[in-house]
Parts: structure tokens; C-alpha cells; sequence
């Protein structure tokens, strides 16, 4: 059985025993009504499953919002808002948020906003929500192009990862938050990193695996709850990575990249910076970035990208004072924060992925 | 001199002292770039003179709203979100609120919710964004109809409170901010109830009053941080005030009241309820009837507004399951909270108010 982590004022539960916890929660809890966050796809292929799992007398409301990155936004909070109201909702209401990172992320920061904040519970249905968005408080939606850029920090009552959900991904989705999972291993634990080449991907042991990230990345958030030093190297291939997935985005003639496929070549650059400026093992690097392209493939870029993309980075919420911050590594699990990189060498990078 | 008055994780400076810790500040914080939102009318009347006391080398950048609180909305925020994102805000950037309730509370959500919250400060001008929103860490909006029906808790980094922009007022406005002295008053201390019914409104006078109203709004506010039980009580006169408000602002047929104006006919119904049910002096009762109706006028109800009014109350956010709670008064300064009163005993205390 995967052990409950217990993170800052919330505890992550894990498949078998967490609908035990849900309904005892619930009971124990006088909710006045529940209300469930979907989307299409949740809607569709987890919610049935879902709520067949839950035993409460309470009236439960579904709500549903348009699939992806693209709805993430402020207008599709009021939207929601705007349902709780009229179905409604009260302070006492419990918000159960079901579905990927979008939903969950989406649906704190609701939660975290209505009557200035009712509880809510995460329930991750893709990886990469599973191992990423399940841990560290952070709620929001994008602004324009610019991720999560509207937000608060605020912890739902409970994480449950329940690995079930990944049955009902694409297999890219999937693929996607693994990403998040090497560059845990990346940052953290070279034994860890090891062990993700190797996975044949087999049930109990990918359970094991996505347990042990969300381990890592809890370590990480707990000691440096701040966000003043440690948990900036969470970063990792984010800086270059969140800029490649909001240019594509925004491009009429780019393919729109998921979350993993964008960091994954964020994670190819930074480790090519990391090469340049900080000795970073050569043969590493070469491991490193024939994981990453043979497990995501490889993106065009053109000279013209680069500027392009190199302009998004002064509006990444990172970046205090327009400098462009970088997390890089001197050796696999030891990471230097607070980089300074010119434009120069950020192309030079590109240069290496598009040559290799 | 009137003393600083230290809140939960903040303090709220006066007068002449308050420029050198502005001042003081910004000096010593290393901010980016310094945002400062009004609306069109402190634009006019009070931004000049508060920037004249401002010395700094950074940036300052002037973002209006338009003024009142049908703009207190999300849209609102989305404009001001948007605009300081293309003026280039990050994380290390200053916002200054300078203005009434609805410049506060909407830019003290906007700041909290920016890059998941940046430091601000709140500059009230008006006399009841002095005595009520300058304590509590109440952040919000409007939804609908719906009185700050969106928001977080969440405190700045100070408040300053300069009365000389009381003089900027239509003395309405100064009325309406001194409903809420009155319900300090009527709450927490009938020796300061009495001192204002007997105040001549000389500006010294009037200082140490707005003073000694912030120090009880502190005082109830410190002593129940979770709003679980004394902090209820500043809601006196608020649960139908607030219904009778939402309700003129959606009526066509009826003129908008302020806050003040809305809560002291909340006021007049609550002591009448405390009469019938708690036995409440019905001297005093005649006492506090005639006060309010002498400072704010009457306004006319159909026995249709009730029932309407009555309608809206179940959408106040403090109402729980639907239940509506009343705080009341067994005597000036004795409360009582969470009473039930039923739609026949409101109905009748709207009958009161007609009549008297």
C-alpha cells in the first residue's frame, strides 16, 4: 500500500484507502452541499467511476468547464463562480476538484475566492497534475499568454491520487508528466533519475515511482515553504520551458505543446547551460538529452524563435526586476539557483538541440 | 499626536507621521516599480497632494477605475490585472490603493491575486474605508448583485490613514462612514456611543473619534481572528443593511443608498428585533430610532420590498445552510450572535421603521 504523505496543513491519500477517507471526511465535516469541478474529458470518463466510490446523503452538484490550457482563465472562473452562486453554494460548501492540473488549479483558486475561500479537495487525474500541482498550494489561472500569473496560495483539505485515473489518459498525456518525474529525478536523486530509464512501466511499479516524486517534490516544498532558495530548483527546465509552451501556444504555425513536451527541451537547454557554465558532466549531458529526444521527439525552431521566445522570458513571474533567473545543475541532484544567463549563450543552446 | 495601531501582522500610522514611513519604506525595500490605483475621483482630488509627500528614485505608474461600486467587479480586476502586466509589474512591485472602500477591496484583491500576491499598502480617503476596510484583511468583489461575493483575506503591508482627505468629501459620504462609528459605538461601548452623539465634528475632535473606532474594529477583530464569535458582531445592522443595499442598486425604481445609509436603517431594524426578543431598552430604542433617522433620512418601503429584501438574504454570505444569522443587542455594548429571526418579526420590523 502507498503510504500517506503528509504535506504542509494537508495529507496526499493513495488509491484503496482514499475513498475511506473521502466519506469519513465528508461525514464528519456538516458540509452543506458538495460540489464536483469537471471537464469534458473527467466529466466523461472519470466522475462515473468517481462518484460510484462516494457514500454521502448530500446533494451533489456537477460542474463542467471546457477542456484545456486555453479555458484556463479569469472568465471561466466567473463562470464558475457564477454557478456556485446560483446553485447555492455557501461557506460551508466543499468544492471537489476532478481532473487535471487545469481543474485542479483552476478550481483552488475558485475555491480559494468564494466567500474568500470554501474548502476544496484535489483529486489529480492526469500524471502530470499527480506529481506536480498535488503538492505546493499553488492555485490560478493564466492572464493572456502568461501562465498562472493570477493566483493565491491556499492548500485543499485533502490530495487523492487515485492511479486508476491514468487508465483513461492518451498515452502523450501520460508521457507528459513523466517529464515532471525526471526532472525530480534531475534535481533531486540521480538513484531516482536511474530508476526512471529503467521502469518498464508496469502498474505497481509506475505506482511506486509517481508515490516516490511527489515524496520528492514535498521534501522540497517543506523545507523552503518561502520559496526563497530550494524550491526555486523545482524550476528546472521551467524557465526556457514555460516561454517554448506560451510562444507555441500563441503561434498560429507552431503544434501546441503539452506541458511535458515543453519542459522536456526546457530541460535539454538548462542542462546545456549547465554544461557551459557550471562543468556539468559532458557524458551526462549526452544521456540526458537522448532521453529527452527520444522519449518526446524533437521541435523545430528557427533563428526567429529564439528572440521570440527569449522576449517571453521578462514577463515570467520569476523574474523580479526583468533579470532572467536560471536554475542550473553542477552534477545530477545538485542544483545552483539564481543564474543569470545572457541571450547569447540561451541561443547557443538552442543551437545544441537543434544540432544534436 | 495620534498613536500607530497595531493589527494582526501590520500597523495603521496617522497624519503627519505617515509620510516618513512611506517614505521610510519604499526606501528600504528594494521594490521594482511602485503601481498606485485610484478612481477618477481621488485622481482629481487626493493623488496630487499624496504624491507630493512621496520621495523616491523609482518608477511610479497611475492606474484608474472608474468610481462606485457598481464597478467593484471582476471585469474591473481583470482591466487593472492586464494593465499592470503590460507596465511591466513583477514580484518585487508595490501597489498603493488610494481610495474608498471599492479601490481598496478591489486593490487589495488585485495585489493578493497578482503573481499569487504582491505587497500593498492601503491609503483610505474616505471615512468609512478609514474606520471599517482598514482593518480586518477583508479582500473583494462583487459578483452580480452579490456583495463581495469574491475575495481572499489577506492584510497590506500598512494602512495609512491621512483624515485631510476627509475634506476631498461631499459631506454624504462622511455621514454615511459615520454609521459605521455609530455601530462601534453601539456594540462595544456606550461611553464612546455617547460621545458621539455629542461631537461638535471639529477636525481635532473628529481625529481622535476615527481613531478610537479603528482601536474597537482592532480590538473585536484581534480577539477573534477566526471570525468564529466576537467578530460577528460587526456585522450589526449589516445582515439586512446589506440586503436593503443590493436591493436599491438592483431596483430601478429606487435611489441608491450608501453603505452608511443602508446600514443605519439595519441598524434601526436590528435594535427593534433586540427589543422584541432580547428585551433591549426601549428607551434607548427610541434613542438610537430618532438618531438615525435624524442623520440619514427615511426611506419608503412597499410591503413587495420585503419580501424581495427578505429573498436577498439568503444569498448573504454569512448565512450558512441558508439560515439567516442576526447579531443583536441586549444593551448598548452587550451582543448577542447568531439569533434566528423569523420572516413575520423582520416583516414587522420593517413596520416599525415605516411608522416611526
Amino acid at each position: 500500500m502507498l503510504q500517506p504523505i503528509t504535506c504542509n496543513n494537508y495529507t496526499i491519500h493513495f488509491n484503496e484507502e482514499l475513498y475511506t477517507r473521502l466519506n469519513k471526511h465528508i461525514d464528519s465535516h456538516f458540509y452543506s452541499k458538495i460540489f464536483v469541478l469537471v471537464d469534458e474529458n473527467t466529466h466523461e470518463h472519470c466522475l462515473p467511476y468517481f462518484l460510484s466510490n462516494v457514500q454521502t446523503n448530500l446533494e451533489i452538484e456537477i460542474i463542467e468547464i471546457e477542456a484545456g490550457e486555453e479555458h484556463k482563465n479569469i472568465e471561466t472562473c466567473s463562470g464558475v463562480w457564477n454557478v456556485l452562486s446560483e446553485l447555492g453554494a455557501d461557506r460551508k460548501s466543499l468544492m471537489i476538484n476532478l481532473g487535471g492540473g487545469v481543474v485542479t488549479d483552476l478550481g483552488g483558486f475558485v475555491a480559494s475566492t468564494f466567500m474568500r475561500g470554501i474548502d476544496f479537495i484535489n483529486v489529480p487525474t492526469t500524471l502530470l497534475a499527480m506529481v506536480d500541482a498535488s503538492v505546493g498550494g499553488k492555485t490560478g489561472v493564466d492572464l493572456g499568454s502568461l501562465k498562472n500569473q493570477i493566483g493565491v496560495i491556499n492548500v485543499p483539505v485533502f490530495v487523492f491520487v487515485d492511479t486508476k485515473f491514468l487508465n483513461t489518459l492518451p498515452s502523450e498525456q501520460v508521457r507528459s508528466g513523466f517529464a515532471e518525474m525526471l526532472k525530480h529525478g534531475l534535481i533531486h536523486d540521480e538513484k531516482y533519475w536511474d530508476k526512471l530509464l529503467k521502469t518498464s512501466g508496469e502498474t505497481n511499479e509506475l505506482d511506486n515511482l509517481i508515490h516516490e516524486s511527489i515524496v520528492i517534490k514535498n521534501k522540497v516544498v517543506m523545507e523552503d515553504p518561502k520559496e526563497s532558495g530550494l524550491r526555486k530548483t523545482l524550476n528546472y527546465g521551467h524557465t526556457l520551458g514555460h516561454a517554448i509552451e506560451s510562444y507555441f501556444l500563441q503561434e498560429p504555425s507552431k503544434p501546441t505543446l503539452l506541458h511535458g513536451e515543453a519542459i522536456a527541451i526546457g530541460m535539454i537547454l538548462a542542462t546545456f547551460l549547465s554544461h557551459e557554465l557550471h562543468s556539468f558532466p559532458v557524458n551526462k549531458l549526452k544521456t540526458i538529452t537522448e532521453v529527452f529526444i527520444q522519449k518526446y521527439g524533437k521541435v523545430q525552431f528557427e533563428p526567429t524563435d529564439y528572440e521570440r521566445i527569449i522576449e517571453l522570458l521578462k514577463f515570467d513571474k520569476k523574474n523580479a526586476f526583468g533579470d532572467i533567473n536560471f536554475v542550473l545543475l553542477e552534477d545530477i541532484g545538485k542544483t545552483i539557483i539564481d543564474v543569470k544567463v545572457d541571450n547569447d549563450l540561451i541561443i547557443k543552446s538552442f543551437e545544441y538541440y537543434k544540432n544534436h
